[in-house]
């Protein structure tokens, strides 16, 4: 018998380790997508160049000498992904481990199916995954969703009860549905399973760059912390360090003022655009993030650089991502504190940053409304349509990478 | 001394033939990117799926039984080329044989530069080429373009200048610009360059494809003819068939016209939002695509059905791509006359079909515009949000296929 190794991981292993998410990649790996890493020499050029003294007037940078990173980004996008989400690869996950439980098929597990409460891409990811296994999925919508989610939600044959908006109704709604069904309750992040499968977009990440590349750090979104903590598992036996990114607006950012103040912080209420954001860490994600310490550090963005991030990634990148995914470059290109510490820690050669796009799933009426505000050109931050980026190639799309 | 052969072609060859494409290839293949290759579940089904016929009401084919084809689609995706289009190919590999004319750098090429008239996505690919180089380039753009091509064109060192609107203000400016400057002219898609540069695209799509596929067509846009006839070129020594589709509205479809009456038709007035394609067919390309016979059929696409197109590619592929882009993929779902020819000459096995996606340059105002008008889910003909699509994965991603 043969010890686990990466390349023959121990398949009953959900430790919350490196091993763990290897295991995870292995069970799935037939049932998702091997999501395309790209580059983008416009982006890094413009990561690159150091914000004018104007840039950063309003913020709570003003004054300040701006940073000099040198960047190269590696994009791995998770909006290619099944449902267009990296939510695809915990649910699947899940459900590939409660097929696997003893005396889950004999004790009428697969009728009983499996239930959770979202309104986003989790409910769409539990639907299809648990939808391939010929699983019921119940799921608890709050009843103010918005139409074009329910009916995402049912094209996966997800089977939708209605709460009201409150937490409150949500949890009462989703117990009475439990005891209905006696169907296995797949939280949306605080799981150990869901955070396994998280981890292996940044997994496949570090395999698929060219053999000179060594990335020294990953950038992911922060919401429940399923995706960031999943990521720090996967870099734990790495050199490569692991950060968060979140929205600053009516204070979305809990996880970095949580960890300012090591507490952990229950309660969220914001409506940040970066509407998968908008939930508060759990407190699996919070111990491998805080307790155990293998996350570096946690970064807020404003709303209007989320959108300027946004118009970049369509503008130059040419893909469709939703606010949420683009925080992590966000935080890469406009936050002071992590621009110094790539400035600091990479010198001139700088660093490779691996960025975590989650996900596509933003509607097209909502997207006018979102760039639409912004104005021409908002993107750059100096007028129309790109005269802010440096560099002659400024249209140069995005080149793949693997 | 070796012959030519497709893995060693002949530098010098500039024949309109498969072997100038591939010599075209050798030459640009530094300078440009390999873009991906992608497959997309849900589109073939939505493809493979008969229309119904309410769905055929108001269009010319009402009455009719649908016709079932079966099809695969391999997008290739020059949105993700340099300045976001397929106009790269063309614009470099033109350069490049600039730069090997006997006795041009000694005659002060370089120092003369080149020159050519767009206001589109061949400005900014010459303006790159040439800049690329470091030989200057003149366009000559009407007063009236968009202030984002305008700005897009300079970023790229383009010397522009103004002419009016009408051709022959365009004609008459261009010509005093090349008296005063004596500049090489390098027209948009008339110039067999153009055409071979062009026809590299096809030449990488047909080798990024799994073994085991051989493709039964590949379909594109027809503007002034270069993508078209260049594609023709690299299928002509292959079995694979060539198609290209045009706008309808106010007689974009000249092309389509022409071959029908055997006559090319030199003029064209008309504001498709297709607005790569608003240009009549030029001499080179109808000489390859008509006279020759390399282009098997084209096919006409209504405003509609390009917009149903478009929301279906961002939805479901989550790329970013203009409108004339689409046209292929448009005729592909919507167009009764094409969709028999697959039904009957691929039978139940179906066809493999390249779509060429030609660039992704479209100004997020305009996309709210484009595709806001639609409405929620007009993608599918049949509700919000996907409810028309068939199948289980209606959200599924696109997948890398190389």
């Amino acid at each position: 018998m043969t010890s686990p190794s990466p390349a023959n991981p121990d398949p009953l292993d959900t430790s919350l380790t490196r091993a763990g998410v290897e295991a995870a990649h292995k069970l799935i790996t037939p049932l998702i997508h091997l999501t395309p890493v790209l580059t983008n020499a416009t982006l890094d050029r413009l990561a690159s160049t150091p914000r004018s003294a104007s840039d950063l007037e309003g913020t709570e940078w003003a004054g300040r000498v701006p940073a000099r990173p040198v960047l190269r980004f590696w994009f791995k996008c998770e909006n290619f992904q099944k449902v267009g989400a990296f939510k695809a690869r915990g649910a699947f996950h899940a459900i590939e481990r409660l097929k696997q439980t003893p005396g889950w098929e004999e004790g009428g597990g697969r009728e009983r199916g499996v239930v959770t409460h979202s309104s986003g891409n989790h409910a769409q990811a539990l639907s299809l995954a648990a939808l391939a296994s010929s699983i019921p999925a119940h799921i608890i919508m709050p009843s103010t969703s918005t139409p074009s989610k329910i009916a995402a939600t049912r094209t996966y044959s997800g089977r939708i009860t209605f709460s009201g908006p409150s937490p409150e109704s949500r949890a009462s709604t989703t117990a009475h549905i439990q005891s209905l069904t006696r169907a296995t309750f797949i939280p949306p992040y605080n799981h150990p399973h869901i955070i396994l499968g998280a981890g292996t977009a940044a997994l496949e990440l570090l395999s698929q760059l060219p053999p000179q590349v060594s990335l020294n750090g990953i950038i992911t979104p922060c919401g429940g912390g399923g995706l960031l903590s999943g990521t720090a598992l996967t870099c734990s036996t790495t050199p490569t360090l692991v950060f968060g990114a979140e929205p600053t607006f009516q204070g979305a950012d809990d996880c970095r003022r949580g960890l300012l103040s090591h507490t952990l912080i229950p309660d969220v209420h914001t409506t940040t655009i970066a509407d998968g954001l908008r939930t508060p860490v759990g407190e699996i994600p919070w111990s491998i993030i805080h307790d155990r310490g293998l996350v570096r550090a946690v970064y807020g963005v404003s709303e209007a650089d989320i959108k300027k991030a946004m118009r970049l990634v369509y503008e130059r990148v040419k893909i469709v991502v939703e606010p949420s995914a683009v925080v992590g470059l966000a935080a890469a290109l406009f936050n002071e504190e992590f621009r110094g510490v790539v400035e600091r820690e990479g010198g001139e050669e700088g660093w490779d940053l691996g960025v975590i796009f989650s996900g596509g799933n933003v509607s097209l009426e909502a997207l006018g409304g979102l760039l639409g505000e912004e104005g021409p050109g908002a993107g750059s931050g100096k007028g129309e349509n790109g005269k802010g980026v440096d560099g002659k190639e400024d249209r140069e799309a995005d080149k793949l990478s693997v």
